[in-house]
């Protein structure tokens, strides 16, 4: 069994409106890539949210009372601050210049996703610009895999992700925050060994363990290569959100 | 820039004194993989672990004190506990079933890693039997590595992993636990965006994200595929190991 992740090569920026599954379809052409049913598309978070417009410019933030409060003992912009507080439902854990938040999507990430490198407006400005995460990425994912699906006829899994931190290890990984189609968790509750035995491992994080590998190609510096194509990826599409993939505050023992 | 995972058809059934490196090589001529230089070898921890025979058999463990009375709020065998506890240097959490721990090897997992599915003795026998994680990872995969330079003539990485469960999402997603010539952490500290901004993300978990995608490939339940072979990890492989991929207690804000 085969998995193949190609990094697509030439992408171009991103621009606030952009069609990101025009752009994928014509560079995947380019790349001459064969489209078939069940391949997956993961795609960096950074271009989704550059093609909806969400930048921000800290010049517009003031920050409240409680930004100013964190901005004591978080070596950070208040502004920042400000912002990452309005992306998230709770602050689980700070340190110098680290904030570890519940985003308001659900899943837990350092400053709330928010981004700075690799953010530049059309006048070549990027003084004081940041990128908040996509506002729905599910939706952004279930739009692109539409529209794809048009241009290819083909059926596809669509995966955006972002690379987070992770408690107890060191890095980086590519993780999901945004999915069409993928399964998120795949459930192997009630499955047997080879030799009949229920199995310890009852649910893999699929999606995920498919972000990483795709992440791996796309780089985190200057490589520019935001999307990644999968051919044999092992589990059926289906429906799917990123939800399945998020532990519940009362299941999770680390928060 | 590709990456190709290919998990090897056909492995063969492992038992204590096998040679690991021998039975990839010759499934991997059966496979008609062509070795190249950097390619890497990803192999399941349970191989490792009935290949070093570190079978345990429950009933020849006598559950001490501490044991015991873990045993009043975990729903485990005191006899498992016992031996959880002689693999752990530390219990970070508990709840029904599940004990968190950070392993004498220093990487937090569920249980100790210590495994009862796809076990069985050459006599059919699975009862009672459990199987513990390797006891130097590293060095195993050291061994590994330079046994199958001999056999293949090329210089390889090796991994060999486990599936994690992970704070705050659902899901387990491979892990590594043991490392020869593959970088674990690949530092960009210092490295600089497209537009010249330092980066926000300063390491990648670069060993743990072909971790992930080795064990999406190899799955989980009665597949029988523990091998993963690797062809374009974007990295150079270097002298490394698996400690470089563990957050130190006091770095870490999650324990």
């Amino acid at each position: 069994m085969d998995l193949l992740i190609k990094a697509l090569d030439n992408f171009p920026e991103i621009w606030a409106g952009d069609s990101i599954s025009d752009i994928i379809f014509r560079v995947s052409q380019e790349n001459d890539w064969i489209w078939q049913n069940e391949d997956v598309v993961v795609i960096a978070q950074k271009i989704i949210s550059k093609s909806e417009n969400r930048y921000k410019n800290l010049t517009d933030i003031k920050p409240g009372k409680l930004a100013l409060q964190y901005s004591e003992t978080v070596d950070k912009d208040p502004r920042l601050i400000e912002l990452i507080l309005s992306e998230s439902k709770k602050v689980l854990r700070t340190r110098n210049g680290l904030m570890i938040v519940q985003h308001k999507l659900g899943f837990v990430c350092a400053n709330a996703g928010i981004d700075h490198s690799n953010v530049i407006m059309k006048d070549g400005n990027n003084e004081n610009w940041v990128l908040l995460l996509p506002e729905e990425p599910d939706k952004s994912a279930r739009l692109i895999q539409e529209e794809l699906k048009k241009l290819t006829n083909v059926r596809l899994g669509i995966l955006i992700i972002d690379s987070h931190g992770r408690a107890w290890r060191n890095g980086v990984v590519g993780t999901t925050i945004g999915i069409s189609q993928v399964p998120g968790v795949v459930d192997k509750r009630g499955d047997f060994d080879r030799y009949g035995y229920k199995l310890r491992i009852t649910e893999i994080g699929a999606a995920d363990e498919l972000a990483a590998a795709a992440s791996l190609m796309m780089g985190q510096a200057d490589e520019g290569r935001p999307v990644v194509l999968a051919k044999g990826f092992p589990y059926h599409l289906r429906n799917s959100e990123t939800q399945e993939l998020i532990r519940s505050e009362s299941d999770d023992l680390f928060r």
